[in-house]
């Protein structure tokens, strides 16, 4: 069968004329490249409706389920964001005890939001020695699940944006051991289980529910994702219910096209491309540990760190994660994903080719020298020191069970400002993050303890990224961090 | 400045090399369009982020908002959809009390479900004569906030599908008397207060929020859309967090493009597109009202009906619009945006050429004529009969509070399958729509009256489509009309 594109491609050539939205009839107005234009189409003849497929999205979901070894695949246009909120609400009624990593992206938060769930949290562990969060284990999933007897459902992240990965088939078999579902985010591993050499996919390993961003490491567009489903514990036509309230009425075929692409690419390819791409990977990694004195990289390691996240660690190197990332972009012209206070982390992926590994190789290899060379050190703001103690965001004393409104009702609760100092004992009204990397330290309803409100305080002076602090001028002109607590009227 | 698609082009022939996502990195991989790899991007150095703008966002934001009018616009990369949803989650609580067209679009009866809202409908009548619905009027919207005055918020769609305009400056101000927001769901017109000889958009008029789908009528990309706001009685904070939450959290660039090249379209060359647009238009409709004897069509008039919505009725031709439909298509090769029972609708933008008006203008005159001499017929199905009574779908007396059940409970609730005959008296678990037009006859927790029961039937059995009735093949080899009731245990 023809792709997508492909089909859009020559249905634009023909001569079928568009009295029908979108608004631009296939012409290149203004600066809209003609490619798009002549390929852009709504629900018309012959191309199906991906809200009530009948031939052409059937088909293509079914391609992605036998792709990923799931029984039912669903295109998504709205991002792993609408998977994570369809799979969420689907699973538990309102009001429902959901077990989930503290680690989850906010989409998740959003659905115990709006289904006023009930949460316990699994608190990642800190990889020894680094600031960097590895996945959950499947004793924490075993003594949560023996601690909290009526949770619902249970939701995890793998592999994390690092490039952790849990062990979803043993987590599999303690959640469907006490008959409830297991969700899993593989956001970040669509391209698990499609090659020899890389982790087996979620699908495979026997979560009800697996979430793809099909955009982050295939080539498919940005904003594009797919959910899985698998099993008997998943109201599938809940589930549907909910892709079609999350997701617009109206999905760009040229996102769904690159879907198709992505897939077909990888079935088609993945055995040359992965293939490469693992050899090019692995090549790489061994000539920067060999040669590179001060820069350390996580390396990749079966069914726990996944391939294709470089992970740079910088601390040894006396650099910050965001001095050699600065570096990187400016002096070397790579642009890389992130940067933390301790590492930075560059992506690889079946897309990229050899000038990729080349100048990320010679360009680590050349910054590594000027370290030893004494060439590259950081000036750094007064105050600001490290290494962080990032352990506050995986302490995990209050779950929001604990205390007496939940992250719902105290998301929806009157606010009022307080200096952080003063923020003691109060419930936070606002999600209160670290970024990167972005793990939640309070969610609504959660106590500001006195060791953490001194902790943010010494986060913000060093210059991080604290979300849910907000500086306030004083009267000197000095600068005063305040927080939002629950108004107690 | 330039515009966000150059930018995106310039960018991605420059030296950077990517570390990030998306994972094609800029390779048109498989049949991915190299004009839309090279643009595709995510949040890096430069491009700014749509969920926490500080420049480039803030900026084509403000342009929106100054092109039509409003204190604060939105784009929005999940569609109208998205908008409508955020809309109504943001002015009114949990459980609060909403007036609406029973004419809405999905997503607003979606958004009465996930905040489990009380409704009351506002019943658009037919216009007199056709099976089209018309705009809502002042003095619905005026009588039903006195008869109910617990309402919190007004939701209206104008136009309508078929190009109805509402009164929307009389309606705020009664709307506002009460101190309460007007939402008006304009995705069919983005076009509206651009150019002379258009109506107002509904900022203009006084609306609290508006709703745009980009794509439906300006050179944008499907899928993409944007949220105005103005005035004291909306929480922006609030709304802003609901679109957090409903849009994923990769926003593609190249839709967020899009949006861009449309309004930067309008803003620049608008006067000279949308003149010729409205020259070329009012020239096909006369031709067509003068020529011909069987087809009629509604004629734009200020203020009640919209430009550029060819809405062609059939019913004097002795034609379905389905008919008229597929001649147009099979024979002609034009492609319409939707058929009716009684109609068909073809839409016209700035982006259609003077082949667009040929066309369709030498099509109707040719099917005309071969109408008035007897060359068409329709085979009707036997026991299909038309006109088709659709009074049903405006009569109005069941609104959900006036049930034991809201929507939002009735929507939970387990629900069985029952013979449709059988169904007088029931409670529906699932919403009931004749589509087109797609306004909902029931939603659930509406009782099935008895009358009803058989315009269902007689709709069925004329071939219409009826969602929320479910074929069933009974034993003697027939076709039974199921319906799926709230199980009453």
């Amino acid at each position: 069968m023809e792709s997508l594109f492909e089909q859009l491609r020559r249905y634009g050539e023909g001569q079928c004329y568009p009295y029908h939205m979108p608004g631009h009839k296939r012409n290149a107005l203004g600066d809209l490249p003609e490619e798009i234009a002549g390929r852009d189409i709504t629900e018309i003849e012959g191309f199906d409706n991906l809200h009530d497929p009948r031939d052409l999205f059937v088909r293509l979901q079914q391609e992605a389920a036998a792709l990923y070894g799931a029984e039912k695949s669903f295109y998504l246009v709205n991002g792993s964001t609408c998977g994570i909120l369809s799979a969420i609400s689907a699973v538990l009624p309102k009001g429902g005890h959901i077990l989930m990593s503290r680690g989850s992206h906010k989409s998740a938060y959003h659905a115990v939001y709006l289904r006023n769930l009930t949460v316990s949290y699994l608190y990642p562990e800190l990889i020894p020695g680094y600031d960097i969060f590895d996945a959950i284990t499947a004793g924490q999933v075993e003594e949560a699940l023996q601690r909290e007897p009526d949770i619902g459902a249970v939701f995890l992240v793998s592999p994390t944006y690092e490039g952790r990965i849990a062990p979803i088939e043993e987590i599999a078999r303690i959640v469907h051991r006490r008959g409830i579902p297991l969700i899993v985010d593989e956001a970040h591993g669509a391209h698990l289980g499609l090659a020899e050499g890389f982790a087996r996919n979620s699908c495979q390993a026997g979560a009800d529910i697996v979430i793809h961003s099909v955009h982050k490491t295939l080539p498919a567009m940005t904003q594009t994702a797919l959910l899985h489903v698998n099993g008997r514990l998943v109201d599938r036509e809940l589930l549907q219910r909910f892709l079609h309230i999350y997701q617009t009425s109206s999905p760009s075929y040229i996102l769904m096209a690159s879907i198709d692409n992505a897939l077909r690419v990888a079935a088609r390819n993945g055995e040359e491309l992965f293939g490469r791409f693992l050899a090019s990977y692995c090549g790489m990694l061994k000539q920067l540990t060999a040669r590179c004195r001060y820069l350390k990289f996580l390396l990749p390691e079966a069914g726990r760190q996944d391939i294709g996240k470089l992970v740079i660690l910088t601390r040894q190197a006396g650099l910050s994660g965001q001095k050699l990332y600065d570096i990187l972009l400016k002096e070397y012209q790579l642009q890389l994903e992130m940067a933390s206070e301790s590492f930075c982390l560059a992506m690889f992926t079946i897309g990229d080719g050899q000038e990729g590994y080349t100048r990320m190789t010679e360009a680590l290899l050349a910054v590594d020298a000027r370290i030893g060379a004494g060439a590259l050190t950081e000036e750094r703001p007064e105050g600001k020191t490290f290494p962080t103690d990032f352990s506050v965001l995986c302490s995990g004393k209050e779950d929001s069970r604990d205390g007496k409104v939940s992250l719902s009702q105290a998301w929806d609760c009157p606010a009022r400002q307080i200096p952080l100092e003063q923020a003691a004992g109060y419930p936070t009204a606002e999600f209160v993050n670290l970024y990167p990397p972005g793990v939640p330290i309070l969610v609504p309803g959660e106590i500001f303890a006195e060791e953490l409100c001194r902790k943010l305080k010494a986060f913000w002076e060093q210059g991080l990224h604290v979300q849910g602090i907000f500086p306030e001028v004083t009267q000197d002109n000095g600068t005063r961090c305040m927080v939002r607590v629950i108004d107690p009227q």
